[in-house]
């Protein structure tokens, strides 16, 4: 429509007083938003005049700037000839990861899923994937719950051919495990979210997109094959139209079920992520005594999280039932009390889910509390419920803890951070190792358990009994540990080696 | 009144028969005290003749020697301008500590309580306020008792805002946390004390101010604002008189609750304050066999506590309720039957305490102890009881263990040494931004469980079942463990960094 | 019969499309066979014209390449004369071991069963006997298992001559201790499971000779001793045909018992061995994207194992029944149920047994299992019961945890790596030292419990009430850790030692 | 007598054919005894023809070789003059622990019991005092177990006069605590046992005198004051005569009470000790494969113990209440059956022992066993009965040790290695110190707890319901705990320390 706009104009628009930024190819007059960036001014002061795109593309979803930021702000869309390129400089994070990827294992030698973790990844990514909430007691209790399960084998069952393919939501997949939603692909990967859409697509199994995807929501449907399913993480905007829109979006562009998070009214403060922050700007190197005169950026996570809206409520979910036909699953359910209103209040499901450890810490795992839940569901309705389904997510590694899961009354569990790493190291490749993986790892326990197919995994295939066990030991009596002396093995002679 | 006493006369006394020393440009004769000092005598004859006030400061209650010497032994004035110097020699400690100081993170960088408990503190304060009694198993008891107990977060509240603030023994606290009372503070900072009430007053947070301050009483109350709540903590005289004037003098000046403290008959042996001294004293390097002649003083604890009455008891507690109008409350409970006592004997509160784990070794948390009192309590009266309110204090270092007692029962909670090392390290600054990191951490904390104010914090929210559970493990198989190799992850190619 | 075959015509068929190779003196044409190899192509192609034989020893039960290799596909025998000496070049892994070997301690030093577990063995019979599947949790959960047992020792008992001599499916034993199935005995030593034969025929020990030996079932049988005792380990094949005429052959030599291994319809990852084989190879060195082209293998477990029916079940038990009238015993039950269904299906006994941690990961171990499966037993029928017997395997490592087996109700228990470790690293001396450790701790134990011979172990004399706890700790608080100080002893003067 | 005889005569004898040794100034003739001696032949050989006294000295009660070689074999005296003198050699052990005796820190600086367990002691001292049996499992457990009981501290009783005095079996005693037996004390310190005895004099403390002391039974009752107490630890002989000498001997020089070993009818495999055989005697070095020819010793302990008799039983126990009018205690009683056939039996009372963690392995502790006991003898007779006492050991360092143990209704807590270390390293002065300490303790621990005198110390004072728990940790998931990084603290800027 109007004429292209030269960047030496752009380029005069370089200070607090009149900030105009470029993000992919449009100009947009950021100064009165200046103080309102959840991420601070500094950072946007930083490319005041400039192209933005690079920084701005990882940490926020597409259409960020142009739905947040007033219509009559959007300036128009530059000329790129007259557009400075900004030289990207190699830093020693980029040479550090550059060295590691080189090093890296070949993919055949990746045999779990534990192997995708190395930290191969940009430093960035890897502080604001690996990180949890205050202690991060709770993101390494999920990965400790499974360990309290214990198998009870069954034998002398013909298990020539074993079948763990499943059915989630009415939609077919071959793994009872889905791609559950996590955040800012592209720290990790130029193609985000992308790389686990075209592995879902290849190996059948259904990925759930996150709101807060790098990729917008429509590249991730663009990016899907006919017939592939995808689920809807959604984060409640302050604003219900925008929701609205998102919502009615996703339905029609084909989105099977909605997983509304119910757990994160506010974002976890996830001190590694934070930490970054200081690393990453070589603040506050000369401030010793009291506040640093710049606001700080409180990590990514606070960052993006702005427009969440904590007053979302038990009433607004007749408005959810009233603006959607797809399933409707509250993701972040934590106890009995809380499945059952959402069994009641229409939903029909509900992920068993800490958030990964994210938000509440010292909140108990999904595994530990699937027992109570499933224990107040049976009592109130049929089990299993054909229309109420239960996932579990949080620190599953193997599909061992997905049989453990499924044993104790889960329909599927969800994968986050195993496939996060798998593709921030290797790509779309990394995420189908991922689930071969799985898959191989399905075919040997179901066979070892004695279950032929998913319906086969029974409770009684396990022993919870030690699920509710949380020990901590009498400190150690550090004076007689230093007295004793541990005992050694038989001596070799001076062998030189 | 009289004419000042010129230094070279009190240069004179510089010996065992007679010692004389200034404090605070006072000069005392302590010649027939040597033997009776709680420090033993050699730490007097070191400045026999001279200025002591340095080394008298920081572990003495400021009119320790007023209140203690004989009024004839109070020698009078002594001449500031005929005081010889004492130039204080810069010592390798000193030197240590500068370092350390110039090296801190910046004030925004510390990001939790953990953070300011580096050891930037002055040896001999880090050793007088770390150390505990015998093995240090209750200290560390107390911190791990709060990670027993998880959450059972409720979800769809609208939680857009949050309110922690509170009422504690009528006065209005911005936070379910008063600072607890901690001796020695100039160890730890010259200003001392007065960096928790200065920051205190800012914050709308109580103070409990400490029998063995090293400030005295009235230095602190009047650094307070207008309206400023304080508490006074109390360690009872063998001279009841001295205890009576005290506590008329405190509720005189306007204080709100007495904190009689019931668990330190004697103090507690603390063995790495008792280290420290040997270490500063170069004691002992040329004794090998038997006893060094010297009575070694046997650390800061026992040195300032020698006026505590071992004789308090439950018939005490009509002769306090004599004496004053302010809340009593019996700091140091650790059985439902002393708190039914407590009760009936007509206290306000109690504090389920241990000491911050300084005095009987292998008692249990305060955390632990709270669920059997409320218990105890319930069974006795109403509940919860406006007029008897249960504290819990020990191991506090985050708002959710906050939060996990007062959903036990607890109507707050005291921080002693979070707030020490944090002026310790930064003063009043350091006192405020640890006020700040923890109203952060309540707002987050209380969104993510469901409970917009304190009183919907109640018992369901936590999983307090594990609270109970002490294992020790069976002791390690280290032939087993010396022959098995743990798995590692995939290999990187050789990758040089 | 036909004459020989020169090396030189064997030469010629060195590649894909054409690929001889020779194995103990005859030549085989396996072109037809390479895609079928479990082991892969690749390491058939290395031998390709030449004598395989050094490689394909330790790997393969003798016979194996006879049985399965077509019998037209049977070349004829080699010209010895004719065939080039492949000069085994020695390898740094050689070397190393050569060292270990010359500095291995004497064997009188060897005081117990985990001092043959250093790592002297050559290092791809290490990852292959060491190895357990996936995060190898029941293979030290099985050793964990017995330290859950306490002892209650009776005292006052005349115990100047003690008996721990037993009899085991009606044949005597010195011990009650059974020399357990492993396999593959040459990876480790080259006299292989024959060490095991003379050991046992030495000190009457019963041995149990595996599917997988490296040695033939008839050599094994060939070394024993006239009246010397030997139960038989059976995977069975998916060709029945082959297992009958196995079965049959045992019987016929005078074997006494049938262990069928049911906990293996297929053989388990066991990452150790299989992240061996890609050091081994120096594989994917060169592949850094994607899949390396050629298929790896993985790990020598799966390359045994394929002959492996996994459609064995329940129906088959009378099948054996009607073959053999050795007595009848499953090997790797793992609950109640299945040993019930084992007792009711007229099997003479059940060996609880999760296969040394190498199948199904957290899976309990059969200490525990022993519990539920006695009462189940005890609640079926007599007990004990004379035609029923119950043994356990698995982390035995000292006479005590036999004894708290027996104690607990199993008739007699398995050791396998411990003989094996023995072997490897001194051969049948090993195994000879490994069985007097035993017997003298048999002796000094049994004293020391009060129990005379093997009926005096009884329950009483266990307790057993924590063999059920499974503690995982609260994840730790490193904040925390890191600023605590652990306690230290008194200091020393500068000792210069 | 008969006149002396020349020490050239027999050096004469220095051989396997005729070998005499010296012992303190008597000449032997031990040829007949080379192969009989429990500590083989090797060791005497070494001293053939020689004096052998020092040699002898620390490891066998002083009158064994009277005792137990044929009255024939005691050559006579020898001419002292004409011994050639044994240069003893300086090692580099001697070396090693001069320098450690120089640097000990000054007993001031000794604040508890673990201060003296430094490995200041000779080598072969330490390997026989702190080795355990196996795995050393119990001997930690029995430290452990303390540590499973928490105080239950009672608040506002006067504790101004405290009072830790007791009555053991009518012996005044200044502490609830006795010496334990504990064998060889002049392999620590020359003076032996009688270090014990002294200082037990000046501190009101009562001994058990060893049968396995290296002080012969009345050198120890020499050292003794008029009125000191002491009781007697005896392990019976096969021959009972020498017994009944032994034990009426003791009872006619004012022994109190007799404490008869009931738990070790052979004494346990002790590694540590066995290893230092090993080193000590550089033997093996030159044996590779197989058996070396020369018949090793196995510790210190089986070499001393072989006349111990295992056939004691029941049956004996008239016997001895026939032979002295002692208070009989059995030591080593583990189970409540046992306790009640003690009782039965007309013994005065029980020690709940498991040797120190020497003899059964995994046996549990005694303070675990005194719950399950007392509650059985409350179930049979009076309690507390004052006919029968109920003793426990075992790993007691603290005075709350003690404490705990006496709540739980032990009369009195036996100490061995604490009093035998102090000795080992300080002499008579050490064990004073360590009284002193204990002294210390107790007078802080029982004002704390709120006890003014034994008999109010109450079961109520303590919670010992984490006593019988028992855990193991689910091992470890090496590969998450690889790639989980944990949280740090915020970073210092470069300091330069």
């Amino acid at each position: 429509m109007s004429s292209l706009i030269p960047g030496q104009t752009v380029a005069k628009h370089d200070n607090r007083n009149s900030c105009w930024i470029i993000v992919h190819g449009k100009v947009y007059d950021v100064t009165d938003f200046l103080d309102e960036h959840p991420g601070g001014s500094k950072i946007i002061l930083k490319y005041a005049g400039k192209d933005a795109t690079e920084a701005y593309e990882p940490i926020h979803p597409p259409d960020a700037i142009q739905n947040n930021l007033p219509i009559e702000k959007h300036i128009g869309a530059v000329d790129p000839n007259t557009v400075v390129k900004i030289i990207k400089e190699v830093t020693e994070e980029d040479k550090r990861r550059q060295v590691l990827m080189d090093a890296r294992p070949p993919l055949d030698e990746i045999l779990n899923l534990h192997d995708f973790e190395e930290t191969v990844l940009p430093a960035k990514a890897w502080a604001y994937y690996s990180s949890a909430s205050d202690d991060e007691i709770t993101i390494r209790e999920n990965r400790a719950a499974f360990q309290r399960v214990w198998f009870r084998p069954r034998i002398l069952r013909d298990v020539t051919s074993v079948d763990w393919s499943t059915t989630i939501l009415g939609c077919k997949s071959s793994l009872p495990v889905y791609i559950s939603a996590t955040a800012l692909g592209k720290l990790g990967h130029p193609d985000g979210e992308l790389n686990l859409t075209r592995a879902a697509a290849k190996h059948g199994v259904i990925q759930m997109i996150p709101t807060l995807a790098s990729c917008s929501f429509d590249e991730i449907v663009d990016a899907a094959q006919p017939g592939q399913y995808l689920f809807l993480q959604l984060y409640v905007n302050r604003d219900r139209e925008i929701t609205k829109k998102y919502v009615q979006h996703a339905e029609k562009r084909g989105v099977k079920a909605l997983f509304i998070t119910v757990d994160a009214p506010q974002l976890g403060r996830r001190e590694k992520d934070m930490r970054m922050k200081f690393v990453d700007d070589g603040a506050g190197a000369k401030v010793q005594e009291g506040q640093s005169d710049v606001k700080k950026d409180q990590g990514v996570a606070r960052a993006i999280s702005s427009f969440i809206d904590p007053s979302l409520s038990w009433k607004d979910i007749p408005w959810f039932r009233s603006i959607t036909n797809m399933h409707i699953i509250l993701k972040g359910v934590a106890t009995p009390e809380d499945a059952i209103l959402a069994y009641e209040s229409g939903c029909q499901g509900i992920v068993l889910s800490n958030h990964g450890g994210r938000q509440l810490d010292t909140s108990r795992s999904g595994l530990e509390n699937l027992i109570d839940i499933v224990a107040a569901l049976k009592a109130k309705g049929p089990w299993p419920n054909p229309n109420f389904a239960v996932f579990v997510d949080g620190g599953v590694r193997r599909a061992s803890d997905v049989l453990k899961a499924i044993a104790l009354g889960a329909s599927a569990v969800g994968v986050g951070r195993g496939f996060l790493y798998a593709f921030s190291s290797y790509g779309q490749e990394g995420v189908e190792r991922a689930i071969e993986i799985l898959r191989d790892e399905f075919e040997m326990n179901m066979r070892l358990i004695g279950a032929r197919n998913i319906s086969e995994i029974v409770p009684e295939m396990v022993d919870a009994s030690a699920l509710r066990s949380h020990a901590s030991l009498t400190p150690a009596d550090n004076l007689y540990n230093t007295t004793y002396q541990p005992l050694s093995l038989a001596a070799f002679r001076n062998a030189k080696l």
